[in-house]
């Protein structure tokens, strides 16, 4: 433990207070000499837990009910129980991998309960052999498997208030997360059915009582999309579709069809109430944005975020997710003072396209009001708007029709906490 | 859908009809005109799940119940119920996210039950600065999140048998599993207390009533040891040591010392039970392997695998994973003939250090009785041995009797799986 503290690595990079990102990237090495806390120094009693044997083993584990206070956030459609959303507790957690059990969820008429033994998928229009395949049958083509984001196109729509909404991190950006997602290539299966010339989209229909449509074009189908059967190495969970969902790396969750049915093999898209009436952008102008499909680049701080406080001026990291449905992150910018000044967050690997990326930022909070954001760009070359840029764009907020149109749909502006000289963080608008 | 087959695709790279891996990389373009199988054509009926809305929207999910038969093999010592393993239903599972609710067990005296509110963590012994973090504390500091795998050093002890045991693939080599871990660098904590020149190995006491001990060596402790918080997101599992455990990547499962209570920092290791009675390796000349760290490059096949059944003749997917605590899977070979000829198998991106990597293998079975086996090679150029070959290096199998010696621990031979005309699916030894 000889070595000497990193000449100038706790010296700031941008303003107040940001440090530089090898603090991380080093290793524990730059950090000497860098005290978190004030330590007590008694030594603990013999706890209990070393007094007697603990529970058993288990064939299937739970979390431990210390943990009860982390939950989606769950809002239902007034009258109904399962049409609406619930939404990923992103402050309260770490690393990439969102657990299944804490996947947003975002239905249209509940989640229906679905026996493998029974359920089929047909593959029928203009192809030349319609295909029905069991759950059997699927799962014996071969698979893939790739880590990558979902995302509601409603995400972030918070954004659409005059005041800042005074919610955790999850509270507004909670309608996405990311699993390990496996399934059979769809283009394996085209293939096998035979698309006619003329068979240039794809209606996808759900097997739920809302009947979900979409239609997707036939590059997207032949491209990186895949029938997901297993998510975080299990089998679908039940509100991600189980037994088989059609999941389109990048595009907008609803386009990801849940509890797949069918899928119609078209010359044009068939413009479905839930593409024509719903999941479209309305315009000032009287136009609307349809058929948007990739959900663009996006980042926010997890931590600090709303909610939490900081307990006393000193060292911290600032960290947070991004993500694009265009590619890999390829940075993560910083600002502590609202955006006068940047510097260049350190991203966690792997770094992998249409995937959560975590990035971390060294912080020396001196104690005063502060107000943090990030700035996401994409390999792509795509860079966050500001809010100011996104209304410039789209016209001034509008409230959120629910089931109609999401006039602030497909939201990715950069979004900012505010940190008072107590430690306690807010939502502000800047 | 106008692309030719492309020439040779099908042409088999390796004895008894394995196929070139390109059939995967390239999507589905090489595998067209290949059917996999005959697809009936009846359009199914309109299902229950359309004609009435499905469940609501909930806090924290659950699996399907059509799912409870994938569950952990528990294996506990007559006499306890805690006391034991259970073990990760590999065969089930795809990618290489292990759901953290299917994580393998290894206890010694059970699950304790621990207060994160009461538990604190010690740093002492030959330190400047003895210091106790409560783990609201210990969460303030820097973090990192890797996807890494886990292995218990008694993992695939079952090729310790003169007959091949007729397991699954999970209970043969289900003590392994892969997580999204984050935590505090190790580093970081040993800086802040201020290591003695003296200081050159680190005691980790456990919280359970076995009071689990473990001495690691400072180097590994300097390196990429975490003092782990999260698993896949969200807080640790209480059978994966919540409310913090150690976690040394790619070393032995057991020292990754769950319900973490305690580091001392000594001068050499303290020969606790945990490692010189168990957990070391007794040779048949009367020495015994100890300090035994790294788990060592292994592969093998989960589908398919014992207890599955091929339908038929025709195109299959051969899938399995890999790993290694020296870093990187380089390649792994896959034989459909006994090991008489071999070919490359395509890796599923990402392939991450010290991370379960999953293979595919493309294979025509012709329905003739096969002996297929997986072969992996790390970065580090470490090759996984034959059976016979660890045989000779370690002497003939013997019984492996509890709570004493492993004689057949790390153990990371080639596994064969047997299928017979029926496309029954069996271990064999080769």
């Amino acid at each position: 433990m000889t070595k000497s503290r990193e000449q100038g690595a706790l010296e700031p990079v941008a303003g107040n207070g940001l440090l530089h990102r090898r603090l991380f990237l080093a290793g524990g090495a730059a950090l000497a000499g860098t005290t978190f806390l004030t330590a007590k120094a008694a030594p603990p009693d013999l706890p209990e837990s070393m007094k007697a044997p603990g529970v058993g083993l288990r064939a299937y584990g739970e979390r431990s009910a210390h943990e009860a206070a982390v939950h989606r956030a769950v809002g239902a459609t007034p009258g109904t129980t399962g049409t609406g959303s619930s939404r990923t507790p992103l402050e309260s957690l770490e690393g990439i991998i969102t657990p299944s059990s804490l996947h947003f969820e975002r239905h249209h008429s509940g989640v229906p309960d679905i026996d493998p033994a029974q359920h089929q998928l047909l593959i029928h229009g203009l192809v030349e052999r319609p295909l029905i395949f069991s759950m059997d049958a699927l799962a014996r083509y071969p698979m893939v498997s790739h880590i990558q984001f979902l995302e509601c196109s409603g995400n972030s729509a918070g954004n659409n208030t005059a005041e800042a909404p005074q919610q955790t991190a999850g509270g507004m950006h909670g309608l996405a997360s990311c699993s390990d997602w496996a399934g059979v290539p769809l283009s394996v299966l085209l293939q096998e059915a035979g698309v006619k010339p003329e068979g240039k989209w794809l209606l996808a229909e759900g097997a739920d009582a809302a009947a979900m449509s979409r239609s997707v074009p036939m590059a997207k189908a032949l491209d990186d999309a895949i029938l997901a059967l297993y998510q975080n190495g299990e089998r679908l969970r039940p509100e991600q579709g189980y037994p088989v969902r059609l999941f389109l790396p990048g595009y907008e969750g609803n386009m990801n069809v849940k509890w797949l049915r069918r899928l119609k093999l078209t010359d044009a898209p068939v413009m479905a109430i839930n593409e024509s009436r719903q999941y479209t952008l309305l315009m000032d102008d009287g136009k609307a944005w349809r058929f948007y499909y990739p959900q663009e680049i996006k980042s926010f701080i997890t931590r600090p975020s709303p909610g939490m406080k900081m307990p006393s001026p000193g060292y911290y990291q600032i960290s947070g997710i991004a993500y694009s449905g265009h590619g890999r992150v390829a940075k993560v910018d910083v600002s502590a003072d609202g955006g006068k000044s940047w510097a260049q967050a350190a991203l966690q690997a792997p770094v992998l396209p249409k995937a959560l990326t975590r990035f971390r930022m060294p912080w020396a909070w001196s104690g005063q009001p502060a107000v943090i954001m990030s700035r996401a760009t994409d390999e792509a070359g795509n860079v966050q708007p500001t809010r100011a840029q996104l209304i410039k764009e789209r016209g001034e907020p509008r409230g959120t029709p629910l089931v109609t149109a999401f006039p602030m749909g497909h939201v990715n502006c950069i979004c900012s906490w505010g940190i008072d000289a107590q430690g306690a963080v807010s939502h502000v608008y800047v």
